[in-house]
């Protein structure tokens, strides 16, 4: 297993441990050195709050661990497309490499709906979409089949 | 004085405490059914956080206060353009109005560098720049003026 893909798996399972507290599963990890410096899943539901996604998580315990608003020479591992807050964020802490797993077609603003990485901003970082795209595609598919009938056995 | 030129205003004394701290002065409140429900000035330096821009923070106090991150018939006030972080946030966290003050010519991301308010995302937001901008803008430009002195005093 490459590199890569090792730290992509590791984001994978930040992401099931979202989807075992009804959050829709979506993990990261920021690496610096070639080691995990961070790691979290998104948590908006269960926190209340807008900026709970996943990305934003293990980018706040990246800049707790270093001291830094900027994380300088870090890449983030993320198994969703970031949405434009995310995306800026990744932007504004300089972050080097940003590697996702599946499309976002609703938000992802790395590609899909915008492409903040080619804009005339301050800082620019470099993006791979489509890292293990099916195993994080089909994490978010069944936890929302999971939700789905969940429902209709309520109904 | 309106009542935007008045929100406008509590944001500006927002962004002054900021400078006191030697952090960028932007400032921001968050207004619902005419009250400030939040405010919060720039702590980026400080605090080590690259989300701790005074939209972010102000945006966090509010989820906390209405416990939902969905601040819906909510309004922001900030001195100047939001960055794409700050702006994505606000869309995301489906704020109605976005009110702000000079326009940022670096990481504006409601007009200037991109609009993020325009892009096919699932929420959108009203965008009203340019509100008491002489004042959010001579604010910026005094602090950047005061730290050039001092390093030069220095030098």
């Amino acid at each position: 297993m490459s590199q890569m893909h090792y730290f992509m798996s590791l984001a994978i399972s930040e992401a099931s441990k979202a989807a075992n507290t009804c959050e829709v599963p979506i993990g990261a990890v920021v690496v610096k050195d070639g080691k995990v410096i961070s790691k979290a899943h998104n948590m908006r539901e269960g926190s209340n709050q807008v900026a709970a996604h996943a990305e934003m998580l293990a980018i706040e315990q990246a800049c707790n661990l270093l001291k830094s608003w900027r994380l300088e020479n870090c890449d983030i591992y993320v198994t969703m497309e970031p949405c434009p807050m995310c995306a800026g964020a990744i932007l504004q802490a300089r972050i080097r490499n940003v590697y996702f797993g599946c499309y976002d077609k609703k938000a992802g603003a790395f590609g899909t709906i915008a492409d903040l990485s080619t804009l005339a901003f301050n800082h620019n970082t470099r993006v791979y979409g489509g890292i293990l795209e099916d195993e994080c595609r089909n994490l978010i598919r069944s936890f929302f089949e999971m939700l789905r009938k969940q429902s209709e056995n309520k109904a």
